[in-house]
């Protein structure tokens, strides 16, 4: 069964209280990147896999894509976004991506914001986002970084007795698949991969790597968020953008 | 000026002892992945940056390599290059390939072996690389890997009181540049770049990232060498192929 911590109510309302924050992770480090690679949305068709509130898909509307559908497999995050946004060129399905049926080839831009490391199969995951890309469309995702998902729910930062941060610890990078952590609620899964499984799968599918962004906090981010510092030492997040290649 | 530590004879003459070892990280976990991605070799013009003694450069003449050209920065090298391999097929010049000239669009495969990580000017090395390989050439190298290049010269593996490994220390990822390491003598330079240089930098020069490998040790060379265990838990090192795509 697939996990659904996003209709754990307890996890739910405190996920949003987290969000919420003027200066969080998402909003300082990830988003910033991830627009940085947003390819032209006029008039495309969208995916985007794992929507949440449905925040990016009313962007991607405001943008011109034509048609924008978010999938999530939590009903608290696909009633918030029906509720959030409406509009005749979004809908929102509550799916797994991967139970979905897509017409191959109709999709212009996929896109995933830190969601691919809650599913178990990536292999089948890129394999349907590819099918379903048409020629030279684009898959943008992030997820967090495999120097941070390997040791998962183990020691993270190691520190001294006046609590200072010596080091971040990597372990188990080669053992792929099942993490549990602790955040927010206890027992959240995740799966580790490593970057040259995350990125072989990618080319062995035919979606040529365009841009890799191990984000870096900007100045100002930092003044508002003063833990984001602890990215300089190593990177929470990855984001990649790829091509769909069409071999002749 | 340019570090050439295998020109210092204490370092060159251990340095050799170390490779001559029927069991060590180069032939068993290094070279058996980096030889799973050689491209076919018959009739092609070579060049191998970094050819220490000359082993591949004549591996690929016996290919059936048209010509090769090995580079090493280090006369000692060199020297022990021309003494154990003679043949019409293969020249050995002692320059950094950052220095040479070589006329555009003229070789099919360019290999390196663990010596990118001693050029301080990455982005100059795969530019003249990618100007140098004709249409469809092959760039295959390997480094060490960015996770283990990160805190060089600092705390690597943090071990308990009974002197057991507890995890891999990372430190530092973003700022990339020098690192300095006591590598068989004190003192050795190397230069530490995140995955994302890594890679974006060869996407930037027109070559299309085609695999990429963190190696695992085979169980047979753990047997033969114990501490290659200690490969599950992080990569050394990263195998990276690319092929040079010209846009029409």
């Amino acid at each position: 069964m697939k996990q659904n911590i996003y209709d754990n109510n307890t996890f739910f309302e405190k996920y949003k209280e987290l969000r919420a924050r003027e200066h969080n992770y998402n909003n300082l480090l990830e988003q910033p990147n991830f627009f940085t690679l947003i390819p032209t949305l006029q008039n495309k068709v969208v995916l985007d896999i794992g929507c949440g509130m449905g925040d990016f898909a009313a962007y991607c509307v405001t943008q011109g894509a034509k048609h924008v559908t978010g999938f999530d497999i939590s009903s608290n995050m696909i009633a918030n976004a029906k509720k959030r946004h409406i509009h005749e060129g979004l809908t929102f399905e509550r799916s797994a991506f991967e139970d979905v049926t897509v017409s191959e080839g109709t999709i212009d831009f996929v896109s995933s914001s830190l969601a691919f490391h809650y599913i178990a199969d990536y292999q089948l995951l890129i394999k349907k986002i590819s099918k379903a890309l048409c020629e030279e469309g684009v898959l943008l995702f992030s997820i967090e970084h495999p120097i941070v998902t390997a040791n998962k729910g183990k020691e993270s930062w190691i520190t001294n007795e006046e609590g200072n941060l010596l080091h971040f610890a990597v372990d188990n990078y080669q053992y792929e698949g099942l993490r549990t952590q602790n955040w927010i609620v206890d027992n959240v899964i995740m799966y580790h991969r490593t970057m040259s499984t995350i990125l072989n799968t990618l080319i062995e599918n035919g979606l040529q790597i365009e841009k890799v962004i191990e984000p870096i906090p900007a100045k100002e981010a930092v003044c508002n968020l003063p833990s984001l510092d602890k990215e300089f030492r190593r990177p929470s997040f990855v984001i990649i953008r790829a091509k769909k290649i069409v071999n002749k």
